[in-house]
């Protein structure tokens, strides 16, 4: 099977993931500014998802381009990634911030990130596990991190709901950063 | 038509289905994790559906690559495979496991699995019946017992309603399960 | 503007509106036989649009392969049939064989047969009017005929509303059957 | 990132975006004639979102036309417009001519005009700044007009909520309307 049509099918799916979450904004039935005041937390955890979708279809890019061959496992673990995602909407809504969803909203985006290491090392076994695809990896301390944080964030939900959302709008913030400084910096310990 | 068109509108298709069903998925009002209880089923079925739909993904991309010519009757029996696809989203719920239920769903994974059997035909005949092209389909014993157990899990709804979900789980796997192997055993016997 | 990016568009377009129509049939809530009967027109409903947009494709298709120029006026001529077949989704549903909601569904098949008219006659403008275009498109007896039907079936709706139907399914019927003899036993007329 | 995959993935979004907006159109249960009506105004607000999608689509191509190289800030401002049209089918329906909605109507609108500038900024920033990118892009009044006429209509929905609605297709109005001529006229002063 092509690169070419896992990258399209996978983006297919992404675009629609992004956008069918708009779904779950019920519009209120009302015509007045307080009728709006329910629809904050649904928007805030909307904005959130967007992000984290987003920056799953920039990474799912970057892991590609290095990605010569497609094996049967690849595609599977590509589509374990998709399914992960593909519950963000469903995990995304009104009742976000209350502990019990928000724990799941954690569990969530976990099971996604080991679902995108686990596509990492099968395209890294896929290719041979030759060394300047690992290396175009790299040490890969963020993609370490985040389902460290999740599940930080999981247990939180159940002392302080608070800690467990900053939590997640800091792994996405970490995401965001470009990393190239921060990245020169860890490996300068190795160099 | 060019080949390509009809991939990349089958892979739009796919894709949509794949995603919308999490539409069906809805999401409990209450923010305990006793509300979440009713979801399992549901949930397992998405399961269910999900991978169901990544291997007819899988699969009709390789039937395709086998496919040079596209004629109008192989367009419209692959709109027949999508038609019957397109209704999993509608089978796949929270009533799956119900017997008659799920007698509708192993009803739309059969229709489904004659539809792929018609297409495979149409296109074995558009491209001139070549032998190459038929042995790269070759006996195709998943193709034929999958009806065959599609069709028991429908009867074993009314009887035992358990037969039928490990029927669907049982060819799942079958279809999973890398098959280079037995496939050289089963043609072990004509060589 | 290339061609390749609005077939691209289109067929996003068309694929969305062929699977989001399923989300209009409504799982019903108990798990008996008889709670299926009422899904019958919904489901019927469901067919026809598949096959009409399943028609709206490939016409599609086959028209753009004659475009060589896309100007300002195609890209809006287009955008407008896509406005129609967009609204398929919405009247097809349960109501489907009531009078009102059938005259609706005759209508937007009208309005969308007037758009495809339209986007031809842009498509040829655009292409300078140039005779080999002409003649690919035809005399298009198909194309003159469906709008007066479509006229006929929401006239028909208001005295008898099995007509409506029968025409709804006799134009769609009309589009599927291969009409390469029919279309040279009309030209042999002219020939 | 390839141009094409930013151009692709915005296009599936757009696509899905444009099509989804029908599911807020929610049929009648009546059958009759007088049932249809309070779909008018969800119908004119479709119709109206459905043209403001179309005019992005058409603008987002022709701005990355003109774009060579995409940075990680051209990735983030095209998904940071991507999220602003993506809230268009939840500001579109019933209630959409009532005061408030049709301030949030306007909000959504404005917020995607600014996002689309920024695009703008961000493409030239990250193609070096040259000056026939400014160029193709040039004076650009329509993109400078749009949002003083969007926080109008938001100021307009408090006092006279009709002003509104005629400001917001007066701009999709001024976007469709070919501006050559316009344009030719306005840089006549310069030239």
């Amino acid at each position: 099977m092509g690169k070419g049509r896992l990258e399209a099918f996978s983006d297919g799916v992404i675009a629609i993931i992004i956008t069918i979450m708009v779904l779950e904004l019920k519009v209120p039935h009302g015509a007045q500014w307080r009728d709006l005041g329910p629809l904050w937390p649904a928007f805030l955890s909307y904005v959130l998802s967007f992000v984290y979708v987003g920056i799953y279809w920039n990474n799912h890019h970057h892991l590609l381009q290095t990605c010569k061959r497609v094996s049967g496992s690849v595609l599977w673990a590509n589509l374990h990634l998709l399914f992960w995602l593909s519950l963000l909407p469903f995990v995304t809504g009104e009742n976000h911030f209350a502990p019990r969803p928000s724990a799941l909203y954690g569990g969530v985006l976990l099971a996604a990130a080991i679902a995108y290491a686990i596509l990492q090392r099968r395209i890294i076994a896929a290719n041979g596990g030759d060394d300047p695809l690992r290396r175009a990896i790299g040490f890969d301390w963020k993609g370490k991190l985040s389902p460290l944080f999740y599940a930080l964030a999981i247990a939180a939900t159940f002392v302080r709901p608070w800690v467990a959302q900053a939590l997640f709008v800091g792994v996405a913030v970490m995401w965001l950063v470009p990393d190239r400084r921060i990245e020169r910096a860890l490996r300068g310990g190795d160099g």
